[in-house]
């Protein structure tokens, strides 16, 4: 189980696995130097911080590898203990040799995230700061990256504290009428109140109505492609994937696992979600492949439909929108007609005059790709990129989400107190209950469970 | 095409891919400094080696991550050269744009092997040295490692080069004689020539005949499991497999990609080859399995034949037993005879009986893992577990093999010419041909293609 003891050095592979040039082993705790010291050939304690010394690391008196070791003096560390890094030969052998000498010298192997907690209860960052480097290395598109370091770098919980602290001050104010309360004193201005409360509301408001951009640029925009059977949906998707996984494969030993229909396109994650072909049936097991189209349908927050641009009639295709606009729940979706298979056309103003008065249509061949840039762009134009550059905060983190519309509902209500002139008592609680729902976004107030919960999610060695 | 060009600064990605706490990114040649001082939030030129500095990476104006930065200055680092390593945060899209960044900035990718190459080239290691760190990463047991490790150490090329040095000084004091050949002078003492040539013998000799051994331990006891079908040779394998992996998994975050059948016991490496069962069959496509058999027994260090302990009779034992033993090349091949499925007997006497004059038998049950350690202790007993715990040489590498045959090779014809009194320019021929063999181990002679094949099988990074 998740444990918040932290009296124990702790160690762990911080690298990937695998075979490689480097690997690097992380201590951190009260006895980093002298476990250290018991494996290395050179003292340590005595060395500045931030120095790197060259030497062997030996276990059960054999010569396990030749190292470099990096020694962070607390709390000039990320953890703010004492810390040192292993930097060894990259061979998983090795690498178990090395941790396996750490835990006989009595070091426990680290939980996940638990260097970064200990960072978090040793004041090196706030718990909102935290979560972002668990979100900085899963990023893997040019928005969530950006997000994620925004965050990590202090974000919009700079921005938290400091309006929490001020709304701490209207807090103690105001408990400290009640303790005059027969003197009916007023130590707290009721409109500075009132003005700070909007001010917060008004922060507040932005940050909960940016979790949707947020989430969707964090986890990718998620796009079905739907039509009927044979109108070329994988054909897109991979003509999709091919042009968007060059940058990746350019540079070799970066190759990593992703998701068959995930891509970057101008730096904004994308989910592809393939569907089963719709069409008019009877049959009940293809009715269920449908009804879960149609679940698919829902999830995105761009539809393709795809559409035979040659050999459908203009009716047809009319119909079949119609038709699938019908069934949509949400008619406000972005809905994208692709009519397919230009290549086939030879005359494309006959074409294109089929989807006159039809609205979002890009004209492309799947399989020789043409046109698969106007896609692309379409894709792109229809998220906010504008995000992307500007150093704006959006919120990607549902816990802080559910935070943060906490604390706005009860500001709303102390709002709404204030306009009633209720009474300080009333409003005291109110204001520490938003106090308490903003403090648990940057980790001034945490339970066990809230801990265990965050880092839990994180890798081991971070 | 691997190139030996050396002016250029290169990079790389050096740990494993994939998502982890940390990533480290080598850059190494003349511009490091410069190069890196265009990405890094401060200078660093003026820093002293082996220190360590926080800061921010930009790349196109943006920070792409908060990393800290290691300095090596040269010729104090591992290539000899201005060298940084780049702790950053282990995202591969993080990874990908530092390193985009870098060849933005004049770098280029480092090809594999080159760091180490670089290293060579400046004189921080011989060539046995560098080819060894290759296989200090890929070793995988504790005989593997040691063996890399006390190559790249030194290993017997310390030994080599101090040999080669004495028998160059004989070789210019009998060139030497040539120029003064019309006046029959001796400058170099024929009997301690001999002396020498023997002591160089001697310790060649060792390392030849080493190579067997040494090879077996780099790449694994090759043991083939046969018998007839259903004798459990799978159920034995799995066994096997479960009893040596939980190493391996008791540190998480180790794994690493294991052929399937390829395990560590008591430190050395075993290569376990599944075949078909063995049958009398006049089926041609099944007799082909067969002979595949016989081609993986005829690899094997280690046979181990399987025979149902229980339901079989003592003449039945026997029959396929010598059926078999007729059927190997090798008649001195190890042979182990395992009795399985002992957990089925109920008078264990009884079925030892039958086994009576058999030798190498182990009794066991591979479902039930009774008596698994006996065929273990076996297996350890076949292999000269002895070298792991001396700090003796031992040749694992296939070149060195050759080179160290073709100097021995020479050597022999200089003690034969020496025996005959043959002339100085005779002498002078073999010696240096023993000489250029020598020099190839130690790389003091070498050609690009030597050292194009040799590092084009490191893992880029290193």
């Amino acid at each position: 189980m998740f444990t918040t003891k932290r009296d124990d050095t702790i160690c762990a592979l911080s690298t990937a696995s695998g075979v490689a040039a480097i690997g690097v082993i992380r201590i951190s705790g009260k006895e980093t130097f002298p476990i250290s010291e018991k494996l290395f050939s050179k003292k340590l304690s005595d060395k500045k911080s931030h120095t790197v010394h060259f030497g062997t690391i030996k276990k059960d008196g054999r010569v396990v590898d030749e190292v470099v070791i990096t020694i962070f003096k607390g709390p000039n560390s990320f953890t703010g203990e004492d810390t040192v890094e292993i930097s060894c030969h990259g061979s998983p052998y090795i690498e178990e040799q090395i941790l396996q000498a750490c835990l006989d010298n009595g070091c426990r192997m680290a939980e996940p995230g638990e260097f970064t907690m200990r960072g978090f209860m040793n004041g090196k960052m706030d718990l909102s700061q935290a979560e972002a480097v668990a979100d900085l290395i899963s990023s893997s598109s040019k928005a969530s990256h950006q997000l994620a370091m925004h965050q990590m770098r202090g974000g919009f919980s700079k921005d938290i504290s400091a309006l929490r602290e001020k709304l701490i001050h209207f807090a103690s104010m105001i408990e400290l009428e009640l303790d005059f309360s027969e003197e009916d004193v007023e130590f707290a201005d009721r409109g500075d109140l009132k003005e700070l409360v909007d001010e917060i509301r008004k922060v507040l408001r932005k940050l909960v109505d940016s979790f949707a951009t947020g989430n969707v640029l964090k986890n990718g925009v998620p796009v079905t492609i739907v039509g009927a059977p044979n109108m070329g949906k994988s054909t897109l998707l991979n003509a999709l994937l091919n042009d968007n996984r060059a940058i990746v494969s350019e540079i070799a030993g970066t190759t990593r696992d992703v998701i068959e229909d995930e891509m970057s396109i101008g730096g904004v994650g994308f989910r592809f979600i393939d569907t089963a072909g719709i069409r008019e049936t009877s049959d009940t097991i293809e009715t269920m492949g449908i009804e879960k189209t149609f679940e698919k349908v829902n999830q995105a927050s761009i539809v393709l439909y795809m559409v035979d641009a040659v050999d459908s009639t203009r009716k047809e295709i009319i119909e079949v929108i119609e038709k699938f606009r019908e069934k949509i729940d949400d008619k406000d979706k972005q809905l994208v007609i692709v009519a397919n298979k230009i290549d086939k056309a030879g005359d494309t103003e006959n074409v294109e005059k089929k989807f006159t008065g039809i609205e979002n249509v890009i004209f492309l061949s799947a399989l020789t790709r043409s046109n698969l840039d106007h896609l692309e762009n379409k894709l792109l134009e229809t998220v906010n990129t504008g995000v992307l550059n500007r150093e704006e905060s959006i919120v990607t983190n549902a816990r802080h989400y559910e935070a943060l519309s906490k604390a706005l509902s009860s500001l709303d209500d102390v709002r709404t107190g204030l306009d009633n002139n209720i009474t300080g008592d009333f409003l005291a609680i109110d204001i520490r209950k938003s106090l308490h729902h903003l403090g648990e976004i940057t980790g001034e107030i945490t339970t066990d469970d809230l801990l265990g919960n965050i880092f839990s999610k994180f890798c081991i060695g971070k």
